[in-house]
């Protein structure tokens, strides 16, 4: 029953926000009656349909869990969508992944051209800030500017962005498992764990009475990853909307290359279960939290 | 002697604001000792040296015109360069101008690799907003939203970014002299236009003090501009150390070919001298925005 529970709670979970954040992008990026329409349709095929919103859902479901308003955490977590949406946009560049297929549909340098898509994630990753420093986020500007040094801190070189450089040069090192390990922090941990950090920002939590949130973050982070990795190796690429087994291919050092899948499932299944422990002190109002902790180690996408 | 001067005023204030400059991403920017460190030295190699900070020097000089702190001025600065060098990064991109030269030195795709390129443009643009919301631009977090509102609303699809796409465009059109006006006032226009904002929030300049310092900006961004297509049509490429005489090449609608050198450069002049009236409520303390409105069409590079 329990199972069943959550897993309810999460299926309504994320439909509710998929809806809400495709509605609020809809709303952010009317298409101008000029050339600038090109740029606003390619950012509205990278950001609208098709992802699983699991950043928007984790910062929102937080929020809501310190009382603060949805509407306003809806706004923040498409602030954070809209840097993982750019950043899918440039990592399926030619130069980069060189991808052709992103959520079942043509990636942006497919569907427009180069050009287009790395001014299309541009203005993704401008819209994103832009969103955080309006006060329809928050009344209050201490929350809108701490907001804002959450994410770019987690975006840039010594977050997101960064962790993608390591991978970029994982296939030519022999990477252990403390440096893959790392690099997952950087490149899915740190945006997933300023997901996490914005709810409790806008949740107006204190640093001192963060720490079980950080500490869930960086499990569920790290068996996003290594989930990721083994659907990689053995998922199906019609599901995932994407192509698969690349990183075999290129020799990559990853979970599943450096554990086996067998200890790799082990490992983001404990992974998962020390998050949902993380957050004993909390009652029914973290059940969405436990659901999505469950979720990110048993999906099949 | 009016005019040495002001050359004097102004040569001193670029000669500053550019030790400032570099030396303040030296210090943002220290190599880390793994993998990343690609990607901050390309980070480096675009945000330090060779630029001209007219951005920075008109964001600081604002700021100092109302008593705002100058070393906090020089990071708000920082931000907005830090777009400019993105900017420029992403723009050289094969997929986008192709360009091999920048500030006299190998754009960052030659230097190090296009991927990195996108990347190390990511990271600047990151950056920008983290040093924003850092209280060490200001103890006040209203004015550091304030400040992250304008850069961000500024470079994205409705400024910066938005003017690059139609200008991608503008190649294939054939644009009229108020459609290329729109371009580049969003191009170059509201990147100078959010230097001189934010300085005045830096200021605490109220909303309706703002008029005069909004028409001095965008007088001067359209002179700017102007100044760019004559020296793209007549300067010399060692000393703009970057190509020129593309537009012509590839047939793009500009100032110079739509109204011809001679009154391209009448028109640069007089937007010039009309930014220059704007600031006729001012004394000794705007001298160097009056130097900077005359350099900017005077300049050879």
């Amino acid at each position: 029953m329990g199972l069943v529970l959550a897993d309810d709670v999460l299926g309504r979970g994320l439909q509710r926000i998929q809806q809400e954040v495709d509605a609020a992008f809809d709303a952010f990026l009317p298409v101008p009656q000029d050339s600038r329409a090109r740029l606003v349709e390619a950012m509205r095929h990278a950001a609208i349909g098709g992802g699983k919103r699991v950043r928007p859902l984790l910062l929102v479901t937080v929020a809501e869990m310190y009382g603060a308003s949805r509407v306003a955490a809806v706004r923040a977590g498409c602030a954070v969508e809209a840097i993982h949406a750019y950043s899918l946009v440039h990592d399926d560049l030619p130069c980069m992944d060189d991808d052709d297929l992103r959520h079942g549909k043509p990636t942006v340098h497919k569907a427009f051209d180069e050009a287009t898509a790395v001014l299309a994630g541009d203005s993704l990753h401008a819209l994103a800030f832009e969103l955080l420093a309006d006060n329809q986020v928050s009344p209050d500007p201490f929350i809108r500017a701490e907001l804002v040094h959450a994410l770019a801190s987690a975006s840039g070189h010594n977050g997101m962005a960064g962790g993608q450089m390591m991978d970029m040069l994982a296939d030519s090192a022999a990477l252990d498992l403390h440096t893959v390990t790392r690099l997952q922090q950087l490149k899915t941990g740190a945006l997933l764990g300023a997901a996490v950090e914005m709810g409790a920002i806008l949740g107006r939590v204190q640093e001192e009475g963060r720490g079980h949130l950080r500490a869930y973050a960086r499990d569920i982070g790290l068996a996003f990853q290594i989930t990721d990795d083994l659907l990689d190796h053995e998922g199906d690429e019609a599901k995932a909307g994407k192509a698969l087994r690349k990183d075999a291919e290129q020799g990559k050092a990853t979970f599943v290359s450096l554990m086996g899948p067998a200890k790799a499932r082990e490992q983001a299944r404990a992974l998962s279960d020390q998050a949902v422990g993380h957050l004993a002190g909390h009652g029914q109002e973290a059940e969405l939290l436990r659901a999505l902790a469950k979720f990110v180690v048993e999906r099949d996408r």
